[in-house]
């Protein structure tokens, strides 16, 4: 019996890494590269996607599903700036690739430039959980502190780059940039880093030029 | 073979409540109120209770058993202040009874008035584990975002007071208190709310005298 149950345990794990393979290379097809966005609770995701949605406007498509415990409230706040999908889990920690999948069928234009999932609020358990992403992109907020990689390295190690956001609130906080970027690349050698502010926009040209530049070295390896 | 599968699971599920009934009742018979502290990471658990312990100094003895992924900076932190044990859950997301009580073997003066157990920084799985705490409260920071009763109502709910920190933050957020509190009490009626800042020690008053009234009421009522 044991065998047995880790025969189809084996089976699952393997169909969640094809499926997730198959929605990467379908989004790239179409023209769309895929960023699930991973923070704590309050780091600034849909702040930041508004502010990315703005600097955009009129120049790249994008759209949003975004993933809660309950309320949909976040899609409130960016269905103003782009097309947005709100998945509730229910109470569960992180999301899954099943449900990303369904969201995604929901959107009236799905061939948009970028594609974000806006990750349950946990530093913690979307660390395990792959989303069909081509980059995992971690937010630290300066206001919780620059231990956090070294805390939650899992969440740091699984991921393409880290934004580092609320910089407004810099003078206020015992937060240093350079301790958590070292920090940062002693779990991810060469971790690209961004520090913005999506309440006063610094920062946002250099984080959009780096997703634009990932968008084209994807397409650029499009079969 | 399901119903034994059924069985099993609830004699563990009943076994854990039991552990953490004896657990609550050997505390008070000690004169100890056991202090389960759960919010985002960076929220500021460390910091409530390094100024806790300073407003309690030669008045209130306290202990910390202190729960992280990983790293022992916490601890590093409070040791100057009281007893600390760390738990390191090597990436699990929550706290669970059995390590609690294995880190409460290791302290020296395990007899103090307060036990402080501090939660993993995770909104979410925490709220579904009782660890033997007197009282369960949640800290919610004012950089997070007063939305977060809302988002993350299992929390709020499991919980018998909300803290929120970083008041000196106030001036430069987009945060309400009352909305915060407003949103907390639809889901817990009469939840007692304690706005501080760890920083400039405002509110720490009001909120230590609320766990010495606590303590006095479980001791009151011990047999």
């Amino acid at each position: 019996m044991p065998r047995q149950v880790i025969t189809v345990e084996r089976d699952v794990l393997e169909q969640s890494r094809t499926s997730a393979e198959e929605f990467r290379r379908a989004r790239a097809a179409q023209g769309t590269l895929v960023v699930n966005l991973v923070s704590s609770p309050g780091a600034g995701k849909t702040a930041l996607l508004q502010a990315t949605a703005q600097a955009w406007r009129g120049r790249h498509s994008m759209a949003v599903l975004v993933g809660d415990l309950a309320t949909d409230r976040d899609a409130q706040r960016l269905a103003p700036y782009c097309e947005v999908v709100q998945m509730t889990t229910g109470g569960a920690c992180h999301l899954e690739l099943p449900l990303v999948e369904r969201a995604f069928t929901q959107l009236r234009e799905p061939a948009v430039n970028f594609l974000f999932v806006e990750n349950v609020g946990n530093l913690v358990c979307p660390a395990s959980h792959v989303l069909g992403e081509h980059l995992r992109i971690v937010l630290l907020s300066t206001t919780e502190g620059d231990d956090k990689p070294q805390k939650y390295p899992k969440m740091f190690r699984t991921s393409q780059a880290m934004v580092i956001s609320k910089t407004d609130l810099l003078a206020y906080v015992p937060f240093s940039l350079e301790a958590a970027a070292r920090d940062a690349r002693k779990i991810v050698a060469e971790l690209p880093v961004f520090p913005l502010s999506a309440l006063n926009g610094e920062g946002i040209a250099p984080w959009c030029e780096y997703l634009e530049r990932e968008r084209q070295r994807l397409l650029a390896a499009v079969p």
